[in-house]
């Protein structure tokens, strides 16, 4: 039989996944649901998040055509990389002022974006394409879970359209199912035919920690089985789907791979700085997923 | 070979869905989007919505345990029937209070109660159960797209949770396919563990007219090949629908027949009394089902 996880390195973490899926195949249809954050868990959230990446390119493009952009606050200090005014000026200010580079766009404008922005992005500092900083392990699962007729959606913080840019192509996940903060459409009679355009209001809140439960609820009215998460952010996905019915798996990527990747602890969506994610995880009975320990390669072969 | 629509009269309506069924397999699979409104397109919605029946029952239930709710004036009027007070306090206000009477139920417990409903209701005047109250036609032609690689959605303005309760044992949709007008929901931790609890309070807007391609944009990120509705609160549903590139098909249904079903004109979702869906569908070029000329069959048969 061909291993479903090949870069997954024996020992408790691979067994408990494989066991997860060898019990899937008794659950019902229509209870296989799983449920991926996306930043941190199934692609590089550091040094900076892809999106702010996507707006930062964005950004520029708007200033290369209005130049007195560059002298409002959130974008000069995005453009020198203030850190000082960015922490003062708060992210979700940030990215909500960077989100207006992008209003007026129809959906399959924004989409074609997304698509030239990977085209020609790299990464930062790991010499790949933006698009292959994605986690060989979590696509193996994923595939996995997929194979075994669970239907995976991914739940993100992140922007919901742009994701769903990628979703299909890097994930094998149909844009719909993809679940994430929104921003809010108008729907307009032009001349070229009726339109939705985008604006630069965030419909209802960022996509994190309890929201992120309600809104997958809202969105597919299906409970998960599994999920997997990596950060504070990602505390009640994973709680949820680990307290339902039946065999459930809840997992959690810990970032300990300074060599690989990055050692860091994650600390997005939280409110709470006391509470580390991987010490909560051990107590609440997740699967530790240790880069280091438990992956025998991080990123895809070229 | 065997005819996809079997129920469906030779003519013009006929041999233009045959046509479209035809055209469809060119199209590449991510575009295969079609969308459907519920109510008076996939099943009846006179003399009262299914949901309306629903709430209802869901009132009477509530008032044997809290008799004094009796008294509240939406309720009192809902019970007696009186149209005078229902008009005044507005259909909007009404659901809403009929919704309270589910307020603290979990996803799991309000999905009991929609099944306890359909597994004893009656429609009022068609003598058969409510939930074969759909149309045998339009059941046709979701499974004629669904054959070919086409992504069906529901799309209604009536409640996302109680839709999605029948989803797919009526329709073949799953649950995560049904986008309509949403309650919100709390996330709570209780002493039998994390759960979601249904508040008396809607998000957003109800999902009727221009807001029904605002939250499909939101909920699926496609834009439809295919639409079918039947009010004007689907008009801008079925015309975005039919503005796209490539081979597009905009269905009306036409509720025309007194002698099997009804024949009324459809206003719900309208803001401009003067206009007649059926005469405006024709000018815009939608393809109109007259339910008396293009059904051979209205209902399944038991």
């Amino acid at each position: 039989m061909i291993d479903p996880l090949p870069s997954w390195r024996p020992g408790p973490t691979r067994s408990a996944l494989v066991a997860f899926l060898d019990a899937v195949t008794d659950i019902p249809l229509p209870d296989r649901v799983a449920m991926f954050d996306v930043d941190g868990t199934l692609w590089c959230e550091k040094p900076e998040y892809v999106q702010l990446l996507f707006f930062v390119d964005g950004l520029q493009r708007a200033i290369a055509e209005r130049p007195e952009l560059a002298e409002r606050p959130e974008y000069a200090a995005v453009l020198t990389g203030d850190q000082a005014a960015l922490a003062e000026l708060g992210l979700a200010r940030v990215a909500l002022a960077l989100a207006e580079t992008f209003a007026g766009l129809t959906p399959a404008g924004f989409d074609e974006r997304v698509q030239a922005f990977f085209a020609g992005a790299q990464h930062p500092t790991l010499g790949r394409p933006l698009g292959t900083a994605v986690y060989q392990p979590m696509l193996e699962l994923i595939a996995a879970l997929r194979q075994r007729d669970v239907d995976v959606f991914l739940v993100t913080g992140g922007g919901t359209e742009f994701v769903r840019g990628i979703s299909l192509a890097t994930f094998g996940v149909a844009p719909e199912r993809v679940v994430g903060t929104m921003i809010k459409y108008a729907y307009e009679r032009r001349d070229e035919g009726p339109t939705l355009i985008r604006t630069a209001e965030v419909d209802g809140a960022a996509n994190e920690g309890p929201a992120k439960v309600e809104a997958l609820q809202r969105h597919t009215g299906r409970r998960p089985i599994f999920a997997a998460g990596n950060s504070l952010g990602d505390r009640e996905l994973l709680e949820y789907a680990l307290a339902g019915p039946g065999p459930t798996l809840a997992l959690l990527v810990d970032h300990d791979d300074a060599q690989r990747e990055m050692a860091y602890e994650s600390t997005a969506g939280t409110i709470d700085d006391d509470v580390q994610i991987v010490e909560l995880g051990r107590a609440e009975g997740w699967t530790i997923a240790s880069m280091r320990d438990d992956w025998t390669t991080v990123f895809p072969s070229a």
